[in-house]
């Protein structure tokens, strides 16, 4: 972004997101100079929603249950001459979402298996793409919450399918139904998917603060929640696992 | 220590400490498979207590008001037959501590400086030295709670000054009087020393864990709160920052 002449910037971006794409958006419009507007669940974190203001965004809300907030994303980027910046299933952010991956793998190239969060599938798409092509023969796993199992549902049934809204602490990963330009990406590259439980995934949260002292939102520990409870197959010894994801209240 | 004969190991160590050395000289002796013993303060965080003991060493515990924890290790050592590692004031110590420097310059060697909280003294000797033998020009700075000047007092006095047992958050660096080896080597090489609050230091605390995602104990944040108070010299642009100790209670 920073090596686009500023005559070519959009004149301002707009994004759906329930936190980190939405703060990423945010970051990256305030290190140009551009608007940006994140549309948020009414009920996300309030950390989330700071965070995100704290970037310089305009935030609108908007209710999880009855309101779809790509159709309200689309309106405000029309209404005000913006670009629109979808969370997943865009090759822009499945493409920016990989270099999670490709950092992991720089560091450490040997790992027989990265294991990924799935929401909408961008994150694990990206990865799995740039774990490939880097290392062919290294395993990519995904894990949903076991009450959001939409991706698991829908590699068994061969085809998407949507689920209803799920309950659960990761509120990142509350998608209903894989997207359509990852499922494919997803059908080719993941090993497996993976479900963890709410009690795992505290348990994970727990032991990544106090003992490996990082902050970890639900979202981003049900990989570790995964490593933890042994659900890998176990031959396994180098297993790279993506925490993605901050916006944890610590008092939780 | 890994590449000493097992004939030629300590029967068991012994060593006194609130924490992070505790730790340490635990996770060590359980490492090469001897006994360790750990005398920590009573009032100890039952964080630090629990994670002692999860490294397999036993600890036994003294009050910090009226017992002399020096002397109730010495005594079990002798007992025992076990090696003292004190928690500073040791060439061993000193050496040991002083390898954080020398992973932040291997990361980051253009440094224009770097702050090191002090309690005993142990870590910014070793720190001190070790940056300095790297990168001669690099200003060292050292961080006390306001309550726990005893190091400031002593560098103004020229000589060790002892304080009353400060009242302070910072429970690691709760000593009340410079270390004699320790001390000539601050007035050698430490540029000035800082005085920071409990306020300031539970500021930083909560930056620490809510945007950078780490849980660092008041001890460890010290040095986050001097930089992010402005109390350094306005000149310097790169400043290494040694966030030492993770035992906090996130709740706090």
């Amino acid at each position: 972004v920073l090596s686009i002449p500023k005559s070519d910037l959009p004149r301002g971006v707009v994004a759906y997101s329930s936190g980190n794409h939405g703060q990423a958006v945010a970051i990256a419009a305030e290190s140009v100079g551009i608007a940006a507007t994140i549309v948020m669940p009414a009920d996300a974190p309030p950390l989330k929603l700071a965070a995100t203001r704290g970037h310089g965004a305009r935030i609108v809300t908007y209710d999880r249950a009855t309101e779809d907030r790509e159709a309200i994303a689309l309106r405000i980027a029309q209404e005000t001459n913006a670009t629109l910046v979808p969370p997943y299933d865009h090759p822009w952010t499945i493409t920016g979402q990989g270099t999670a991956a490709l950092e992991l793998l720089d560091e450490i190239p040997d790992l027989d298996a990265v294991v990924v969060p799935i929401g909408g599938g961008g994150l694990i798409s990206g990865c799995a793409i740039a774990a490939h092509a880097i290392s062919p023969g290294i395993l990519i796993f995904g894990v949903e919450p076991e009450t959001g199992n939409d991706t698991a549902l829908s590699l068994r049934a061969g085809q998407r399918t949507a689920i209803p809204l799920p309950e659960t602490i990761a509120d990142g990963l509350r998608a209903t139904k894989p997207g359509a330009l990852t499922f494919p990406i997803v059908q080719k590259h993941v090993k497996d998917v993976v479900l963890v439980s709410d009690a795992e995934i505290r348990d994970a949260m727990n032991f990544l603060l106090l003992r490996m002292k990082m902050l970890v939102e639900p979202s981003g520990a049900v990989t570790a929640a995964t490593v933890m409870t042994r659900k890998l197959p176990g031959k396994l010894t180098k297993i790279g696992v993506i925490l993605s994801g901050g916006n944890a209240d610590p008092g939780v």
